[in-house]
């Protein structure tokens, strides 16, 4: 699961094809929905070549979550010279939220069906106990980072994360599975906790 | 749906028995391996008399997920002689923590397979709407009692009922498809937070 299978390392950006293809297909059909041909609908190649790599749409869609999750390890920095308030903002703001742009809402439904799917098959369940700890590392680090540097106050790093993560999981789960998330109402009591609990001067 | 299926006005108990049948069908199985017939390798009474009356498994869980709301809102009384502070802490107590009873994780795996279901299908996306408005509703509500009681301060009792329902549907989402969901870190987590955002005379 963390190798790059075989099939991706071509110089012919096959496997972001297929990443984008797999994408655009999950969005437009949910998982449930969601068979290799439709993925194929999406493929600038041969629809052939995804059925000879791959002999069923989770194998396939597991791959899509480890390369998306490489991807998200690549980009999000371990130090940045962005001030940890400024990240931590940004991240929140991303994620707890009312969904605007349809296809980022089409995008979280479908993610939604994917963690789902960890409840029974531990396939999926590794990878969103991965995933969720990555995060949630980042995050303690970027907390520790903003004690050291003075704007946080002396809190557990680590329940801090654990709080946020849980936080975040539970927006965009209510985000996918009703229709009255309340995310503005979250937003503004994340907001309110972080200049309560976390900022060492309360902003007014 | 807010009716009570004709099928279920017997007085032989026929309603309760299908509901036990499909809990222990659904904790046993999960959702996308449920069918009517599991359900009824759990049922005291005839199989056929449930594929009498539902045609999928589907409409028999909507109605099982509405008499369970239903019950839920008959059993939760809106005013109490207990303080809001305990019924609080019972609340987070009983939904953010580690499953220990194996038949209590089976559940929250199913019902998080169940509001998957949200994503795409509205039936299911309106009975999770429903569910959680009554219980942010029913939050609000106690934390009100509270503020007027002279026990929590005098926060937004909407907002902060919509964090903590954020927090404990992100808890279980956690719980059901993780290994690691932190909830003891989250548990704290939240019981810092009643103790210096809503409660009066922090406690040490």
């Amino acid at each position: 699961m963390d190798e790059t299978p075989q099939f991706f390392e071509d110089p012919e950006g096959t496997q972001e094809a297929l990443i984008r293809a797999t994408y655009h297909a999950l969005c437009e059909h949910g998982y449930a929905d969601l068979t290799i041909q439709r993925i194929g609908n999406h493929f600038e190649k041969s629809t052939s070549l995804i059925y000879h790599h791959y002999d069923s749409k989770d194998e396939l869609l597991l791959d899509f979550l480890a390369y998306m999750l490489r991807e998200f390890e690549e980009t999000v920095p371990e130090e940045t010279s962005t001030g940890a308030v400024e990240r931590l903002e940004t991240i929140l703001d991303g994620m707890i939220a009312e969904m605007n742009p349809a296809g980022h809402a089409s995008f979280i439904r479908a993610m939604a069906e994917l963690r789902a799917q960890g409840a029974n098959d531990d396939r999926y369940r590794d990878h969103f106990t991965r995933h969720d700890r990555f995060f949630r590392e980042r995050l303690a680090e970027m907390i520790r980072t903003g004690i050291d540097d003075g704007v946080f106050r002396e809190v557990s790093p680590e329940r801090t994360a654990a709080l946020l993560t849980t936080v975040i999981t539970g927006s965009l789960t209510l985000q996918a599975t009703t229709d009255d998330p309340q995310a503005e109402a979250v937003r503004e009591g994340v907001r309110a906790l972080v200049d309560q609990s976390l900022l060492r001067e309360p902003s007014s």
